[in-house]
């Protein structure tokens, strides 16, 4: 049998000195995600509120402390937690910097604030404090001991106060003086505290990862005239296009040298005609494999240039990671262990069964020399950072080892924090969240698929209601060069208009891939949802300047996204309710209300629908009786509004949706134009 | 920058020999208490199901195991793991035994089944095979030679077949064969599989745990006749009583010397008139303390008879561990370090401020010596233990030190599995389940202020049908000697009936205080919860035998508990839809449909109620159109319903509850007769 000592919580293990073992139970601290097997993450500029369950036996007042410090800093601060009701206590930090935040919570029993509760209610209650008093003055001693200076004197005198002759009205009202209280506080006897478990972590990173507009682009196809290759500098010059439609960041897929063997032809046929450009994803050829350019779009420097043009004009390029070779791609014959060879001594190609990919070559991720690959890989990545390239979109992450992407974001982060990571991974939603718990600062959803208002609230309620929101930034794309979905094959003009509202106010991240989105391209291959004469295959050309395009719709969906920073942030995300299926509303808002956006967007593009939407008045600061304006920001309309149910209706043929700015009017003003 | 080698997750960190991390991950392991800190709980006979997020990056087959060992065995026994949907893994396994089983998930990739998968759809696709049937006669080759003997042989020859020159169809069918593959999953290659993280453990104790009826009754009030002080004899002699009602426990108030320093007087004055029998829980006085008896119940020889008496009745008598001592306890003297003394020299009595306990000195659990007492503590238990006591209920837990409880439990039962015990917490919700993650077999609960259909509901359901059944048995006491709720003060014998068949309906584990309770005792302090003329500070005879008794229908529904095992367990209480807010339903089932039981209970304890109960005819296995018999076993009255909705009356001035036992029709029956 053990004796007392050798048993025990955790708390205990400190506790070899003799003294009983801490007494504070922490549990249940948030946010954490699996036990502090991930940070969570956040973007500069945020606060992380931090809570925890605080307790221990008995009735003793308890004191605890949130710590924090940037990963690497030696010393921590202490921000003092607050109870809030049922044993939980709160504090919050902001975080200022990219890079790794550590925090935990130490908690005590608070000797002082529980002696003087208990004098307090005594003395209140006219009972004989004789010896509480006494046992106060003792208790001040030793808070002496542990203060120096000023406090150490100021200390000794007061426990001579509580304990000595005077008048006892006098000790008592100098043993509860707020002064005697702070003092006090500030020389808490920590010896026997107790601490969280394992230190939790957050990752920070700048704002772009959790906001911002994304534009994808196939560079091949910017020529501005039909019939040529097009190059970094045709893209160059279609960079005020895309600025202009207020985006933040252009996609291109791979630049990279494109096989020739086995190249795939226009609309994904087994074997390519001549002039066939080949799939940007069949990477790797005798011009070089992932570090290289393909030669019809330019040379490394004039990258560059494109990469300083993209700067210039406000916007940042956002590069593909497809791990992934074509037949020629160098690696095949200087690495061959990176690959797994046949019986037949062919190299393995990709495959679904029965479906085969005879144009790719998938990397062996766990070959003998999978360090060498790693490495190579990493070295990749580096490559282009060095050039100044921040942000990558990872091509089918879900395909390559877990450990792998946790390592590889790892290490760039780890000298480049202003990395930022996509993953494309359309799979299990098991799969998907353990990508982003992994370290990618953003993901792919399954946005293109929910177009219901069951499946939209349903969907976004848990990416931005749960604590999936702890690390799974949700980037909603419209459309990409693999999805077109049959909402925007059949809904025409209205469908993109409403899908594009809808990514644009339902995530913070979002994206198009265009100019197929803004020209309203509806053209799918029968009974798929891929494009007919897709890019990914061939070489298209895009009247961008048509008269019906969508870009200025574009334009001012994203000037709003700028203008409200209720955008930048998913969290407070609030559907609310409308009697009428057909049309969705919800609420985004900053946490001090100070910007309030109601969002309706009718999902029927074909008819005119109308409902009555229901306000959450409390939430937003206003009385029943109080009428506010909502102006809306995509028509400039504005409607004076009061109570919580108000009508809207939406025609699809005009524009699907409002997006209302709510303005309360001036407690001092009377007049309808002076609304804030 | 680190080398691949040096990060990664945790399951990397076995993969020094230069392999490639393990693939698998595994999350999310149920059940699970704060990530392994805490043991699940169950009793003998149960079963555990265990499920776990298992996936891995691409599309290969994977294979789970959970691993089971009873605390103390050096090898495990491993069984296989079922997919379920959405990368959800379950398997389960029986607890026979009383102490600590573990449990582990352990995941890894199959090669052979995912080959297998692959080379059956080429091979229905009608693809080319031969490069494939090369790779599995490698595969096997490597299978054969992790296996021995007869298997080695045989997957030898297999693999020869696969490689070898004969009809591909055959050698496809070679491949395919279930034979080949059961066989190369006795082989499996387990090198880089992942593992679970912490070792999870089951704490499995006897079913009385979970399971059982709970008499209180104190001793002193046992005397056949009035003015006289009960003795263990007398308690023995109301055994076949107490027996009869259908009772399993019987729980004693502390049976130890009572002090009589600043003893409290009947209905608990601040002193005690000549002849005041004192509070039982004011342990201690010349007679002796924790480990002695008070002289006027009888010698511990008595009691060693009185425990004799009641395993010949099927009882069990359970004692109060209250930890406290009257001024006149020997501790006081022996052992003043283990008390907290003043500063005027006084040692501390109990307190909350500004009430005062002077007959109570608190043990100081966290003195310079608390290791002796913790020890003497222990002590105090194994005594007890010694005698033949195996059921204890605690007294005010909340109050004492948490690393104490987890201690003295884990020690307890190192030696003595089968020992109970119960928290008399009634405190803040947080602090009441961490007592049970601690170790407890029951706890007290809210139950007797929970009275409405709402609070009902709501609380059964936290409790029953949410992770804290994991750990937390409720034992839902209908009153206790602190505790006559106003609902059995104003609402008659009805409200007895009602809150009686409640507990032991809801609750696996409940309890009464009686005769108090079977004799409908309501008469309370005003305005207060206390009983008037409480037992806690006077000996009070009751007419047992009263007419009036409620101890006929009392032996009624233990004998419904015996008879039907749905009552054994909590966790598949479901409550069903009653269009009556005073009347309330809810089925109790065993996990094989086997019995099930409808109780429908009126919690208006004056009028007449009835409604339309909503069963979920599914869940039970029931058709539509089938019509089934409810059996009342409290009034033995039949009913055959038919449908989701049937109607129930409820006459509180008759029986204000029905509980029904579902029976169906056999199906090549006719007869009315012949229900199951």
């Amino acid at each position: 049998m053990k004796s007392p000592r050798a048993t025990g919580a955790r708390a205990r293990e400190r506790s070899d000195a003799g003294a009983s073992p801490a007494r504070v139970v922490i549990e249940a601290v948030t946010p954490d995600i699996d036990g502090g097997r991930f940070p969570v993450k956040r973007v500069v500029g945020d606060r992380v509120t931090v809570g925890a369950d605080v307790f221990a036996e008995g009735h003793d007042r308890l004191a605890a402390v949130l710590r924090v410090r940037f990963l690497g800093e030696e010393t921590w601060r202490e921000i003092p937690m607050e109870p809030l009701v049922n044993d939980r206590w709160e504090a919050s930090f902001a975080v200022t910097q990219p890079g790794t935040y550590e925090y935990a919570v130490h908690a005590w029993v608070d000797e002082f604030a529980s002696w003087r509760a208990g004098l307090a209610k005594k003395s209140e209650a006219g009972l004989e404090v004789a010896s509480e008093l006494l046992e106060g003055a003792a208790l001040v001693r030793r808070v002496a001991e542990r203060a120096s200076g000023g406090d150490r004197q100021w200390l000794s005198d007061q426990a001579r106060v509580l304990g000595g002759i005077g008048e006892t009205g006098a000790r008592v009202s100098a043993a509860l003086a707020p002064t005697l209280a702070a003092c006090v506080a500030r020389h808490p006897d920590r010896e026997r505290e107790s601490r969280s478990g394992r230190v939790l972590q957050v990752t920070v990173e700048r704002e772009r990862a959790a906001f911002g507009a994304w534009y994808e682009m196939f560079p091949r196809s910017a020529a501005s005239e039909a019939g040529r290759h097009g190059t970094f500098a045709d893209v160059a010059a279609r960079l005020p296009y895309v600025a202009g439609m207020g985006f933040d960041i252009v996609y291109l897929p791979p630049i990279h040298p494109i096989g020739t063997t086995q190249r795939k032809g226009r609309n994904n046929a087994p074997s390519a005609s001549p002039g066939d450009p080949g799939s940007p994803w069949a990477i790797g050829a005798a011009a070089g494999g992932h570090d290289a350019v393909h030669p019809e779009l330019g040379t490394l420097a004039e990258f560059d240039r494109l990469l300083a043009a993209a700067r210039d004009h406000g916007l940042e390029i956002a590069l593909d990671l497809a791990f992934q070779c074509s037949p020629d791609h160098p690696w095949v014959e200087a690495h061959p262990a990176w690959f797994r060879h046949r019986p037949d001594g062919t190299v393995q190609y990709a495959e679904n069964p029965p479906k085969k990919y005879q144009d790719i070559y998938p990397l062996d991720f766990t070959a003998e020399d999978w360090r060498g690959l790693w490495e190579e890989l990493r070295r990749v990545v580096l490559f282009w950072v060095a050039r100044g390239v921040r942000i990558f979109r990872v091509d089918n992450p879900h395909t390559k080892p877990f450990t792998f992407w946790e390592w590889l974001i790892r290490e760039v982060r780890a000298q480049h924090p202003d990395v930022i990571f996509l993953a494309e991974a359309f799979t299990r939603p098991k799969v998907m969240r353990y990508l982003a718990k992994l370290g990618f600062s953003q993901s792919y959803t399954y946005f293109t698929w929910r177009n219901t208002k069951a499946e939209l609230t349903g969907y976004l309620s848990e990416l931005t209601g749960t604590a999936v929101r702890e690390y799974m930034r949700p980037n909603l794309f419209v459309n990409t060069p693999d999805i077109l979905h049959e909402y925007l094959q059949v809904g025409g003009r209205a469908a993109f208009q409403i899908r594009l509202v809808l990514a644009a106010t339902l995530g913070a991240a979002y994206g198009v891939y265009g100019p197929p989105f803004e020209l309203c391209e509806d053209r799918a291959v029968p009974s798929t949802e891929e494009y007919q004469d897709g890019e990914k295959y061939e070489i298209r050309h895009w009247d961008v300047a048509r008269a019906d395009s969508l870009r200025a719709l574009v334009a001012r969906v994203n000037q709003i996204r700028r203008e409200n920073p209720a955008f930048r942030a998913n969290e407070r995300l609030r559907f609310c309710p409308v009697d009428n299926d057909r049309l969705i509303a919800y609420l985004k808002t900053t946490p001090d209300l100070a910007n309030q956006v109601l969002v309706v967007v009718t999902l029927d593009p074909r008819l005119p629908q109308s409902g009555w939407v229901e306000l959450p008045l409390d939430e937003l600061g206003l009385e029943a009786a109080e009428p506010f304006q909502v102006h809306d920001l995509l028509g400039d309309a504005r409607f004076l509004w009061q109570g919580a149910r108000n009508f809207v209706a939406l025609d699809p043929g005009v524009l699907p949706a409002h997006v209302f700015r709510i303005r309360r009017r001036l407690r001092t003003e009377r007049d309808f134009d002076y609304f804030l």
